[in-house]
């Protein structure tokens, strides 16, 4: 099924049920009013929602109404665990390179994972609102799960069937702020304003074959000003799979209803080494700073200027008959007022 | 006012109003079933539970029952932000030191603060669980302020009037994980469970003139396995105070209704260095990392074990009457099972 949140003044919205073609939708206030509601108690309500979907899929539900990605907040407009990690480590290779750092070996083994801030996610649609474009604006498109309880010590294993929902997310950040916060030696703060997330979330079982369990296979598009930008395949070098980033997570705590975990920054090693843009034949990029990564070493600069405002991001990924899956994240950048 | 949260087997718990004293307590669900949701309207749920909480005080409720602080859960039992903090400088020089890592100057103008992860906080009297406790258990004493929406790039003389409410603190951290964990870059993860807060939070007027509207003057109690460990003052020292922390969290995002916002560690340079402990007439420390290092500075090595599995911890904070203003936190440190 897929499920996503109306904008209805309410600071959590109003959950819906979406056809799988996102033509259509329906409330579902008698099950859940909000996707946070609904996940907190998700034996119960998953049935629910899905013979809802089944229903509606079907065309046997009367109050429907045209579903407007334009309409919709995240599917969690705010959370309680947003954790993201850098699951493609050429992704990761790539942006230490760039600011002139090493990879330590450990990253291959050991999952890097940022905890990110929750509690202002914005919309699909909404302008990415900032008091200054000066500040390195990217987009990073990742794909996210949203997942049940996991208890503490939960093992890869053991983590798979506590995954219950997809998306995907514009991890938007800030390059310029990124150096001297890191330096500080406590991560990410500034650097990571609010993240995006897709119109719909999806369970597994609306993947068919691309989601294996631990991965989902397939392109993920990003289009930067109108131009392709970016399309390497999700289920290629993930170094760390989903799993894995939910067992890191809980190692010494408990993890509630509703945490989201991202995949971090999709990024194929092509050709085996650091690809090459859509334009020159490859499979481009899923953020500004790996191409300009590219550029410093094949020119000595950078030369694809970060987002500044005015400037567009669209992400979004297609089923193999070419279908929306998520709906699309699509973004201005606009000065804070 | 002083509120709680008390547990009723749901994920927030049951709001209620408790009297000064600590000894009565209120439910309040015709004002707000849970915090969060007060907070979420603050506006027009504050002047009701001032309303009720005056009522309380001056005996004027029928219905009332004992206030058990054993009963009470976090007075949020889950957040969508938490931020911490590092607001006393000499702490983190000295906890520097005993990693052998220099505090840049930087340190004392740019607020170092941390990204917490907030799905599950537990209750003042809740057992530390851990899987192990060969990973260097401490404590962190610390005061936290609960705001309401913040709007991106509110300065601090406007963040003032965004703290709310404000409790304390044990924000347990995991010293054997943090060194490999924070050379990744990305910031602490598994090496900051579960944080545990005080029974109550309380409105700024309930402190009088020991809250200036920046900083809370009066010893922060730290007793660990039975023994007098730290009182220092929570206003001396604190080179950010709470509306700058505020306001550093703000610069790129909106903060919504909630947040929590922590000090860091307590900590007083006194006798222009590192301090003493209490046995030795000083005001000891608010966490167990300090007086290792000043055991390492005097005699070569740390002699002060972390905490082990049946080591207690109690943090309180008394009004110059010696009454408890947020009731205490007193926890034992268990093997999860």
């Amino acid at each position: 099924m897929k499920l996503a949140t109306l904008k209805d003044a309410s600071r959590d919205g109003q959950l819906v049920v979406v056809s799988r073609d996102l033509t259509l939708c329906t409330p579902v206030p008698q099950i859940a009013r909000t996707l946070q509601a609904a996940i907190d108690n998700w034996a119960d309500t998953a049935p629910k929602l899905q013979a809802v979907s089944d229903q509606l899929n079907a065309g046997e539900i009367k109050e429907t109404k045209a579903f407007d990605q334009t309409e919709c907040m995240a599917p969690l407009p705010r959370a309680y665990q947003w954790a993201d990690g850098s699951a493609y480590i050429n992704h990761v290779e790539l942006v230490r390179k760039a600011r002139g750092a090493e990879l330590p070996d450990s990253f291959w083994t050991d999952p890097l994972m940022y905890q990110g801030g929750s509690d202002d996610f914005i919309g699909p649609r909404d302008d990415i609102a900032l008091a200054s474009d000066e500040w390195g604006v990217d987009f990073e498109a990742e794909i996210a799960v949203i997942t049940d309880d996991v208890p503490m010590s939960t093992t890869p294993e053991q983590a798979a069937p506590h995954i219950k929902l997809l998306m995907l997310v514009n991890d938007c950040s800030l390059r310029g702020l990124i150096p001297g916060e890191l330096a500080k030696g406590f991560g990410f703060f500034q650097s990571k304003p609010a993240s995006a997330f897709s119109p719909v979330c999806v369970t597994p079982d609306e993947l068919g074959d691309a989601w294996d369990g631990e991965k989902l296979s397939l392109p993920l598009l990003s289009t930067l000003n109108g131009q392709a930008f970016g399309k390497p395949d999700a289920g290629v070098d993930m170094t760390f799979t989903f799993p894995k980033l939910v067992s890191h997570i809980c190692k010494t705590r408990n993890v509630g209803a509703g945490a989201i975990i991202g995949s971090g920054t999709i990024s194929n090693k092509m050709n085996g080494g650091p690809g090459r843009p859509i334009s020159q034949g490859g499979v481009g990029y899923s953020c500004i700073a790996e191409i300009r990564m590219i550029e410093t070493i094949e020119d000595g600069a950078p030369k694809t200027p970060f987002m500044k405002f005015g400037d567009t991001i669209r992400i979004e990924m297609l089923d193999k008959n070419g279908q929306s899956i998520f709906g699309s994240i699509e973004q201005t950048v606009v000065k804070n007022v």
